[in-house]
């Protein structure tokens, strides 16, 4: 019945050809775009009945959701616009996406800052913060905490293979904070000396688990050990409702390279047949939420086990495809 | 008092050079240097009296020792052959000397054949091995496991900052043993498919806690968490008698560059006064006894809150300085 | 105030005694019969004010109820209806109300397949599913996963003292599940093997605590301590509203025979007076939800923790009977 | 902006001041008399325009606030009332306000006693609870159970430095509960005889931590490692808002002398210079929500994870404070 | 070389042939007869040498060792006696072995008693205690308590699947005991009333793994969930000298038949192909040292991370056969 | 028959006196006295034989235990020194008699500050102690560490009821520590700035329990929550050989006042019969080994699990009474 969907706004063709060839790109930065796309096909529709408009504006989101469909904030953005797609005409139903695309981008402008401000307050004038990986919404909470006139300490860990660990370092350097710099494997050792452990989210599940950079449920268990919070910052685009049926998060295998050169696996593996050395590079990892003490958003702070709520609350209890009826 | 010990044999004071400037290294090579040098000061030693011979050995002893007063092996094998000097007559004393130096060496050279073999016995058939480091206590156990024609495969930690995972792989091919290379991060993810983690040990303290290679006590944590028992291989000369005294083990703090080359710390640090960047790269963390389930030696197989207990049998209660009267 | 509730219509009695007398049974079945018995009153209520009709239904889910007290389902069918009625007049009442009861009758017939359908999200082709006891939700999620393709493995506790792991062996072997059974004493030994421990509940309390047969809290302790996630299947009419006041649910004993036979007793107790030997058979017992990974429902996967909010969702705040005013 | 806030009527005003003065004081009397003067102010309003009317009560509001900032039912009776202010023209407002004001008054005046009932629910005929300071919600479940006839045994922790313990155990003495009275120190060693640890809260955060008297963690974490479940009995004016915004609750420090008196001071001290000796003394400390069993509120139960869920239905969203627009 | 240790006296072929018949059976009563059947050898060698007597005694030994080698105490008492086999004449060496087979079969024969009376001075007047299968060892503590006038209750599983829980009972009651019969999966909710966990042991390890009836593991796991301290009474003879080098003692698989008849399996395969149903029937299963708080045994109680100290006073260091040069 | 065990010497006498009648206490100071007066009785001994000698000796130590069954260092003095009585004559006993009781003598009058330097090492330059109770073994740690130029502060629970955290608050204070004294309640919120718990003990038992001030095990397991290591000061004399035979520690109720004045007592107990207010006071507590991570003897350091070693080796295997032949 999809087949019959009906086509899409120029505009929106465009907008999601540049979130396919990830000329658009960042969860944010997506998640905007397809909002837009959604009120410009709102705006320009001239169908001729309710059902139609409905059908234009599901034709678009499910156009829009086909370009990258494992991105949780596409159809975040989706769900979030269509749910509030109501009225009995189609001028109604006009407005009140229009409106609702338009509430969805300020919000999501706004969240960052907002998720900040929330995660700052956790933060006390003194505190040693662990930070994993590079995350703008964990920064965001680190920088605000800054403004705040509070004096933070951060250690920073590489993060293999990768060593996002760097960038989250200069960052940091330029607000100031001074940073100890450390490999991963030396996170155990250093918890004694932290408050709190600080990381951001690639997406979280229904059931509270936290999905992100690989070595987090490790880092996780080690603070829990060393009786350290773990502080997770993610924007409410960051929940990934499809798991509220049960789905769970594919994790990326990335290249091999990331870890090993070709000389260095050369070296390993001699002149035997190579095919006995495998490099595996799981891209993240899923933190159970019992090691997770406070999941941070815009909308206020959450224990991972209601945040199954808010994801309700946002995006619904359908369990369908975004652009389902 | 120890000022008037007398001169040493020159061959000892050879050795102990030798010692000092690491022509003689590797634990193992250490300790059976030492041994010989005390035979070789009984040996030829010209002693009026039972006292004068006691007290060249001592000389002999205090000068080995303090050419690398941190390395734990180096004491272990003064101790254990200056606990078998006795007698009554010089000449009695001179034969037990040489003959607990003796014996020394030749348990030495026996003892990672011996550990191999009873690591190897905790090992079934087509298990899959965790490794952090490389340790050749440890490789030894895989190696007889596959000699006993155990199927085993092993995941690889690469063990930043050296990647000495990498050495461990390479001999681990070489035996024919399929090698899962991972990063240190993934160690969590990876465990639920490991049925041992397998580690070697820089020193085993009095309290039962291992001293091992950084990330050690983060990966053994994991360990637990998720179901999987721990085994330290370490001969005897690894125990560390000093900690019966209440000694911590001082934790070497490596080369700023093992973990970021000079550029890399530039991009970090900008052109910001860099007393803000502080890279710090411990060699060793400590593992406490609880995540450990057994440390294998090649005098059996310990829990590790036992293991105080074989320190004692081998090295005396005594808490003073190896040539301590 | 009570006893001046007006008579019901025949058919809700008919129904009620059809509870009562066992003819109609199962969870799902009596709440079915207990929402169609509601519509039957609605529909048939010649009531000559909105008053005298909310009477009416109050009166006849109070007869339904009575029925059977215990059985978590009917007042949850009960409960749910009368939610969903509201009107200013008697003709609006009766059409909200024989609304809501057939929409509790759609949801009811869709519950199993949809929550097998969640559930079998959360498995993956060729896991290792641990099985306690029967249930026909949590066998709804194999199901699932078997027709989805996936390759799924079941070790199945026999679950003293009726052993209706037979039942549940039987039903996965029709399905081409292989099988591995085992006594409820082997359970741990073979957690090792096990990917998710998959239980039904026979309710689910508000404090997230999962009342199921006997046996089960002491399988989630082993299964956390193994690292064994715990997922349990139960419908949304397993919910137990009346533990939102702290009420506890009271745990069946069963009969003495189930466990030994006479002759058996007979062989323990010898001619002793037999009043020192004690047989005790509770049916259920109470899994803390720290135990627990995640609670599926026909209405998505929670994490029990916030199991509380659906309740309240689903059948309202109010603490006190069904068909309370 | 807030400068141009309109003067309050002076039943508020004074109102505020008998706050400030604490001639009114205790959670439940200051919430009751803030909603109390916004149903006043609300009244007598002479308002030309609801912008008007709608500042007034800010204004009103906001003089109630910030008598005492830091007492938690004060926002939240503000909180609740505002949020129920609607209605498009003065009068509407007015009413709307007024009932609101007294909807909160009726349900406060009734929640102790609700929350002692739903309290009650969970002991059973027989049960020794531990109890940790003096709280009348707390209490008021132990009374519940009396009366509900059930025999309860109390374990009653003295509670140092004040000794509140002193004032439950008369009560509970009064109640003719059978009551072992032991210092704090002892509770392990009696938890193995306790089936329910009982406090009450100060207040509780959106992240599920109960702050209560200080000792409450220690017991909570002693408990759970006895296995001995811990109930939190609070109203629902003890939930913080403000948490939901990731601010932390700050520990008031005590005096001194309700440790040490001069006489021990300075036999501690001596004739050294006493800034060596600081004796702290703070009045709460934190619980995580892993170490609580249940929070026990007049509108139920809930599991700590939960409870941000209540606060928000209660409370709303909003992150501002109580009177912003 | 082996093969050139001379014949045996026709007593110990004779005890030899018993203990492969099983005419001998029973830990202990083995262990005696090997003792005795040494000291037999012992009187009666003619050997010219002290060499020739010794290979006598090994070979003795040896053909003892050989009828049961999966029975641990049979070695034990081969080693045992051999490592006190002293002296520099054929007659030293005799008297010695005989003084020493005698030796160890007094204290074999006290053995029990001994256990029972230091296993009853950890149960106090009062206590409940909840056991596993049947042991001789654990019931000797239960037995010595109601000797000294303790008042004892008993929990007792009945474990599956051969329920020797019918048979602890049985005696229990002969005892005058008050026994609580339960199914295995009921044993968590009735730890909650026990003071104690107390089983026997078919063997320890050096790692301190108790290797005990299937069920033992998981009971222990939940013990110390709920708070219950775990007792495990062996005689001295149920030490694994073997497990010193790692060795891991294999489970026996029993009987099918024991858990499902013919017509249950039956009944479950159906008309299919029966090869999806496998029914595994493990006998033991391993509790780790950390689940278990004391080791009774006649010479005293110990941790089980010590026992390994015990295991090598008694039996020796040595990894080789029990007669070994 | 002992009975018949002859007359001991007058100063035997009169030290039991001194003993008994509290003018020698301490259990150093009982320890040594005991000593002594063995040495006494063997130095004045005329008696005709062997055996005469041993029975006069045995009198002795019977004579000296039954003053102060329950002072543990009392019997170990008995043990150790009858453990040295050796030789074939009378003079060679009575020698090696006084010989042992001077070496235990010595050895006791340096315990202290042996094990004090072995506790100082463990303790690092700038770490915060926590400690609770007074224990002049702890203590002896901290003044070690002090005298070794380490910069310690000390965290001092008060100790109630008896509040001996004064005695070491103005022990430490005298020593230049930084003390904050805390109430015991304050014990979690505190651990999170303590490097070390610090404690002492009454008694350690075999099974590595700490017998030692109430609050010590409720102390310990938040330490091991919060990630503190705790360390037990004690010396040899401390450990109880009883316990080798399964016998608890009876643990001492002190009187009620220590806890309640008259007046408090009657305040909470008001008109009502008092029967139903018991205050309970126990002394002591029992810490498992598995909460500590350390006893510091005079002999080393020991795992708690490894303990029953050393009690072996000082006191002997056997477990009857100290007098026994």
């Amino acid at each position: 019945m999809n087949d019959s969907l009906p086509a899409v706004d120029p505009d929106v063709a465009a907008t999601a050809d540049d979130i396919a060839e990830m000329e658009i790109r960042g969860a944010a930065t997506i998640a905007d775009a397809a909002a837009e796309a959604l009120a410009r096909q709102a705006e320009r529709s001239e169908a001729a009945s309710p059902e139609v408009f409905r059908r234009q504006l599901r034709a678009a989101a499910k156009t829009l959701y086909e370009t990258r469909p494992t991105a949780v904030s596409l159809p975040n953005a989706l769900r979030y616009v269509l749910r509030g797609m109501s009225g009995e005409t189609v001028s109604e139903l006009r407005a009140s996406t229009i409106a609702r695309a338009e509430e969805f981008q300020v919000d999501l402008s706004q969240a960052q800052s907002k998720l900040g401000e929330i995660g700052s307050n956790r933060l006390r004038d003194g505190d040693v913060v662990m930070t994993h990986c590079h995350s703008t919404d964990a920064l965001s909470c680190l920088e605000a905490a800054v403004e705040d006139g509070k004096e933070i300490e951060a250690i920073v860990k590489e993060t293999r293979p990768r060593k996002q660990g760097h960038i989250t370092a200069r960052q940091l350097r330029e607000l100031g904070v001074p940073v100890t710099l450390v490999v991963d494997n030396a996170a155990r050792r250093y918890l004694d000396r932290a408050d709190h452990v600080l990381v951001g989210a690639d997406s979280i599940a229904a059931d509270g688990s936290v999905i992100n950079k690989i070595g987090t449920s490790g880092l996780a268990v080690n603070a829990r050990e060393r009786g350290v919070p773990v502080m997770v910052a993610a924007q409410t685009i960051k929940l990934h409702p499809d798991t509220m049926t049960g789905h769970t998060v594919e994790i990326e295998m990335r290249a091999e390279r990331e870890v090993v050169s070709d000389e260095q696996r050369a070296d390993i593996a001699g002149e035997r047949a190579d095919d006995g050395l495998v490099v595996e590079n799981p891209a993240f990892d899923v933190t159970p939420p019992r090691y997770v003490d406070a999941i941070v958003t815009e909308r206020g702070q959450f224990p991972p086990e209601s945040i199954v709520i808010l994801m309700r609350e946002l995006f619904g209890e359908t369990t369908g495809e975004p652009w389902a009826p």
